[in-house]
């Protein structure tokens, strides 16, 4: 039987290596991206700013690459910020984002000098300029508008007044680039949207940088001087043939064609552009391998193949219906007329669907299943249902395959327990 | 302003002790449920045990409740098994189920000596023969069947063939059963079953009884003796008052009737009943305090509360459209009339709406939010999402409130994280 390959690596090699349920992130994958991304947003918009999206997956080796690769990160949590700095990336480049920060987790990002706070909400202005004041800096600021866009794969809608916790209603974001403006440890330099996820089409993206440059333009009489737009990111990938190829090479093109239509129809300076893309560079470039266990086929009804992970370490389909691809790794060869329907399920305690009616090559006990595109939102939403351990993960680049996440341990599980006094 | 009381504890005074987010577990709580399942079903059903579901909640001291309240409990994975060891739990009184077991878990399960392994599959019993062969050690199982019933909180549904991953299809057991009969190191004793969750009527239970009743009579023509049928779990609590309430004493008065009637027409010795409780232990039995971040209004839209939580430490919401109540622990005097229709956010980097349209006394940034009946599937299913921090818990028990579960430092996010060599 021939192996499933991922980027040169046999998988099933890596599953006997590291054991199973795995966590591949191929590094090669991730420089590609980025690179992608580069060479078509740097080839259509002049000032370009990549900023990885750090909610999508974020380790100390993640934060590596990110400053090897020289673009940005976004952190939402004091958590994340830690985790950056304490692998090294430069503070000037990360962009500290949220709809809520705690007191804590201001000043920290004050402390360390981040390059910028995007202010979500107008009360986050006064307490941001007062910790600013204590600790003795400025802070460059963005403000999170919230653009009346909202754009989801096929559609996007616009109502002026989207129902969404984050951001700022369009029709205040006056009110508070005043109360910025007043405030006297606070630079506001830009303006910041993020109008939905898994988006293939440039539509709503044209629209809403349209309302950002007005809003600027806006907020230009009041002689506040806006020079950067965060467009933030939502860049679709193709978790299965299902979903829509995404023209990255034309979105940038047309995000640039409009940029300078638009400026110039408003007679505005063309702005710094900030992108902010999670999924896209993460997504494809990881993968899970699982052991098969019990195979059970209900006459009539399903066949289903458990493996030995699930919602635990990637809870996207439990929560969204997302969909994946995968196949038997070791059964590569296996002719497509010959695979059969099955439904894919983890080992929690749950209905735990991991996949539903997928075609896989005939499965038995100890084959081992990939399911694929699970860089992103997978380790980063990982728990601990059924006290079940995160699982290890290996980062492969070039023809090195090294573990970057060490599995927890039984002892990792119950490391925070504390027995009370009385008990 | 006069503030809730949770036990007798001000939970604002808890969320100033301890700081928000806040887990607080109430053991008198735990002690009363569990106190009322036994009085319940000790009065109807003469030969019973009550084994408590970890995967609900289990940690070190929720092992030592079980252990000091003298009732079972049901593990699911290696991890909930070594936390009930370590924490004293007699392995006699531990049940290990699961539709995955790996070897090594199975190993563990036998070596530990666990009173009953729950088989999930035919597979399993020459697994666990070998092992236990290995070993030296006799093993005793039920089968776990999938009796066709399932269970859901308003209606019930008997289909012969219930589309599960879980269990052996009921035209399969016999052949099951004959397996664990000639495998030398396995003593088949007990039939399993468990059929849906928040059930609040009798009904499919009735039904789920006289199937497996009938099926240990078919199985006594084959000279296989089953002596104890367990029942499962899956009774209802009221997370709002849209949630039925569940009768306990009329249900196991039912099942204590039941149970006598079918084993009489059956001609059947009546067996050892064994009922497998979690949420309805724990669930009410837990709080969560949160501190109100951001509140904004989008005019004619809705109103959001964020909170300093969410789908990190409850994903209920965000994976089953879990309703819960909630009050603004603070403000618990002001009357129903004045409270004003909010969405409570949290504060993930997701929609994480963890309450939809709730009536709640109009809260300001800092105001304590309470939000019940957490005590089931939140801390057990909660992640690091964004690199938060899973939150402390405190238990209460009589006057005193001490942590049973420290908080996760920044430290513990980055313990795993290793840097490859090449960067």
């Amino acid at each position: 039987m021939s192996h499933y390959f991922f980027e040169g690596f046999d998988t099933v090699k890596l599953a006997e290596q590291f054991g199973t349920p795995l966590y591949v992130m191929s590094m090669d994958r991730i420089l590609r991206a980025i690179g992608s991304l580069k060479t078509a947003f740097e080839g259509n918009i002049d000032d370009i700013k990549i900023s990885y999206a750090g909610k999508a997956f974020l380790n100390r080796a993640m934060c590596r690459i990110v400053k090897k690769s020289g673009i940005g990160l976004d952190v939402v949590s004091g958590g994340e910020l830690y985790t950056a700095l304490c692998s090294g990336v430069d503070p000037k480049d990360i962009t500290y984002h949220g709809n809520y920060k705690s007191p804590a987790e201001m000043r920290e990002a004050i402390e360390s000098g981040v390059g910028v706070i995007t202010v979500d909400g107008r009360e986050e202005i006064s307490a941001l300029d007062n910790i600013a004041d204590a600790i003795g800096k400025k802070v460059d600021i963005h403000l999170r508008v919230n653009p009346g866009v909202e754009a989801h794969t096929h559609e996007f809608i616009s109502t002026g007044k989207t129902d969404s916790k984050f951001g700022i209603p369009l029709g205040e974001v006056g009110k508070a680039a005043k109360m910025a403006k007043e405030a006297k440890n606070i630079n506001l330099i830009g303006l910041h949207c993020h109008i939905g996820s898994q988006i293939s089409l440039p539509d709503p993206y044209s629209l809403a940088l349209e309302i950002m440059l007005k809003t600027a333009c806006d907020l230009r009489e009041e002689g506040i001087n806006i020079t950067e737009i965060n467009m933030g990111g939502g860049f679709g990938i193709r978790y299965t043939e299902a979903d829509d190829p995404f023209d990255l090479e034309g979105f940038a093109k047309n995000m640039g064609e409009n940029l300078r239509r638009l400026c110039s129809k408003l007679n505005f300076p063309i702005p710094k552009i900030i992108i902010e893309p999670g999924r896209y560079i993460v997504g494809p470039a990881g993968i899970t391998l699982y052991t098969v266990g019990a195979v059970k086929n209900i006459e009539g009804v399903r066949k289903y193949v458990t493996v030995d992970g699930g919602m635990n370490d990637n809870p996207r389909p439990a929560l969204y219906d997302a969909r994946y691809s995968a196949l038997a790794a070791n059964k590569a060869d296996i002719p497509a007329e010959e695979y059969e329907k099955v439904t894919v399920s983890g080992r929690s305690c749950e209905a735990d669907t991991l996949i539903k009616d997928i075609y896989l090559a005939k499965v038995v006990p100890g084959d081992i299943i990939a399911v694929l595109d699970t860089g992103a939102y997978c380790y980063s939403m990982a728990s601990n249902y059924n006290r079940l351990a995160v699982p290890k993960m290996v980062m492969t680049y070039g023809d090195k395959a090294e573990v970057i996440e060490r599995e927890q341990t039984y002892e990792d599980l119950i490391g925070r327990d504390i027995i009370p006094s009385w008990l």
